[in-house]
């Protein structure tokens, strides 16, 4: 994984309040909580008749896509939606900005139509932080995935679930099962559990899905399921993304699963109220058996509806409306 | 045509009220009476200056097109925002979802985002149908046409249509000519017809493109159209589907419009004040001649106009808001 | 360029109000006036908090886009969201609509459908016209780029940017640089400028870029650029489109750029305070050298934000509400 370098409070304006969202980095304990309090408030409001608020009417957010992924579009077009924003979705083949030049070209000129936000995707590390390096002091800059560098929102969607069914983290064993290598989204969770003060998060792969000196994240590392699932609270398997693999790496999807499928039979090792999460798209009987996936532990289901309930929250946040604090009713 | 099992009441809920709707099949006569007269006060809305009434405020309103139909997806979609409903378009290649397995995950993650509604279109027959049958309680389903199966929000805007210019359906001979064996339309138009009491259905077609034992849907059959169009009150054209044909089917379409073409010459064998419909796109020249669909017999763009008030009309329905019956005003 | 025959008053009601908004031929001064004072309104809405009025609301507009557009049509897009419109974007590959015949089929369902306003792209000079000529008496057609005849919209916005830069026409030199001959804003805006008085209006080009009798539009013709910058008040420059011209037209980009590309040094020769100006996107270093583009002198991005309140101030104008005049307000 290449680390970006660290920028001084690019996500935070001088009062501490979130301008743009990034990465799990440079995020303190306090704002993780904040918008996960925020996020309890927005789940309400999906489960409403009406699941609409008014807090963003007016502002225009545009989903700047570089690389296609319907369904956390759909996920960021439904939370803007319901905050009342309106939306615009950009898809930029990569071809067409493929210098850096063209795309800030790209940026300024939806800031000079006025858009408020930009929800970025982009095959490449640091994008995101690029755009919210260059932006007008008005704009908020939202990740919604780098390369494989970063997917926040992801992580904190899972903090959020994890929260709701285990309360406290401190005394939570978490395990991240599968490709760590090639994931946005395990960097980001990592750093989230660590963050949150989780008791212990181990890492579950192979040798060759594991980048090197993953220990120095803060993680203990099992290259055997069963062991490393032994006693566990929170199972977070990780999607394996076929397209990033040349064969070197895995011999076989048969025998990935073999090795490192999750199964029901290994379940058992961990704890009786063992809560099992997937980003999605599940791929059935590769990384996870069906009835697992389907079955009393998983709350894969769970993670895509605080998926909305947590980027709402984050929408409104970076917007500097609705962030949970006293006195800024979301519903007033 | 394959006949997907009745289900029971699939449709209704506990009180008889409209909870999917996925084929004429099961509704009763005052069901599609009680679409028309709610389709009756969204007619007017369309014709205000403010074409918007709030009755879907703050609902999640999927377009779930496994089969692109850039005109149907239009109408649900005016449909749904004037009723001031949040709509999601999503397109799903068939191939993404080849396993009956992963179009159910779509739907499970679509419900978990809080999705209210399924607009479903689908190549295969019975596609609404097994939603409808996985989805969550608070759910609905519409079918958008399903293979050759049904079309029947179609099949209503006709029905509304023919109500609106001819009154009561029990003096009515109609006429369903063209592709019968083909045509996801003609199904649910002879259902219908037949549950409102017309005198005499009629399809008038050749022998290849009529489905066996076509008679036992309680028509009249008709394989010359001279004869077929006398004294008829109502002429349904089907468009011919090029694509679904294979050449051993039509020898021509120059001369399939010789023998089934409607022209100004063959429309005088109607009644004087019969009325023409399609469910377009008209193939001019090939189905109907030019001045035909563009005289003063025919009805095709009201039924562009009716098909906005009758989506309206059952999007609502279904919803179980705005379905006509008294104290439920649509304009609250 | 092939010029569409005039036709009497067809963008204008019997009132002299906006009905369609075609060409700049055929709109007088006043009314060009009046367009730019009610943008001068709406450019205010857009810097608001709530970036929203509801002058527009339950309206549907539809973008009819024949050619594919992503930047004229956010603009759009942006325009009617912000004038609280329901839009529904419509991509049209020309091939669906080879014959005029089926291009009225389409706009006549739209219509049906209740559509009130067309934005019409296409790649065939008067296609806005033919469906204004074509369209029901409620409905109004805006042309947004029509082959190489105009692009009255972006003229617009161009005259609207050098009036609140300049404030009066009757004392600017003008020069227009680039490719005339296939620029469809070229002669939108060559019109626009003589309507409103402009004192001296140059094209500057090379000779296989100039239309035949271009001085019989009203303008000077220099085919050096350095002559053509000397003591002018405004420069628009013209996106150098590559793919519409042969090898034969261009030597090559080196050196359409070596003779008629904009430096700073070139810039120099124009009067202190000039201002640049350019349609976008930018061809950097083609027509334009970068630092002129994002140097003190370029107006480029302020175009762009005068684009929406230009195309908000038509989109309601033609609709006949908010045209600026007494008694009328906007935020009424």
């Amino acid at each position: 994984m290449v680390e970006p370098k660290p920028i001084d409070n690019l996500q935070l304006d001088a009062a501490g309040r979130l301008r743009h969202f990034l990465s799990i980095e440079g995020l303190d304990r306090d704002l993780l909580l904040r918008i996960m309090d925020t996020a309890e408030s927005f789940a309400a409001v999906s489960e409403q008749k009406v699941k609409k608020v008014p807090l963003l009417r007016g502002k225009t957010i545009v989903n700047l896509f570089f690389e296609n992924s319907t369904r956390t579009r759909t996920t960021f077009e439904l939370a803007a939606k319901r905050l009342s924003a309106d939306v615009l979705n950009i898809n930029i083949a990569v071809s067409a900005t493929a210098k850096g030049e063209s795309l800030l070209d790209t940026v300024r000129n939806l800031e000079a139509m006025h858009a408020d936000m930009f929800v970025v995707r982009h095959e490449q590390s640091g994008a995101a932080h690029f755009i919210a390096r260059h932006v007008a002091p008005h704009v908020s800059v939202i990740n919604a995935g780098d390369g494989r560098h970063a997917h926040p929102t992801q992580a904190m969607l899972d903090m959020f679930t994890i929260r709701r069914l285990k309360g406290q983290f401190d005394a939570l064993r978490v395990a991240v099962v599968g490709d760590i290598l090639h994931s946005r989204v395990a960097r980001s969770e990592i750093r989230a559990l660590n963050a949150l003060g989780a008791a212990e998060v181990r890492v579950v792969a192979p040798k060759t899905l594991l980048p090197a000196q993953v220990e120095t994240l803060g993680v203990k590392v099992f290259r055997n399921l069963e062991e490393g699932l032994r006693d566990v609270d929170v199972i977070i398997m990780l999607r394996l993304q076929k397209e990033r693999m040349s064969g070197a790496l895995l011999p076989s999807e048969h025998e990935y699963f073999t090795c490192f499928g999750l199964t029901e039979q290994r379940l058992a090792l961990a704890k009786a109220d063992v809560i099992v999460m997937h980003p999605g798209p599940v791929n059935r009987n590769i990384e996870i058996e069906s009835r697992v996936a389907d079955g009393p532990h998983s709350v894969i289901l769970q993670q895509v509806s605080h998926g909305i309930a947590v980027r709402m929250a984050i929408l409104s946040m970076a917007m500097q409306v609705g962030d949970g604090r006293p006195g800024r009713r979301v519903n007033a």
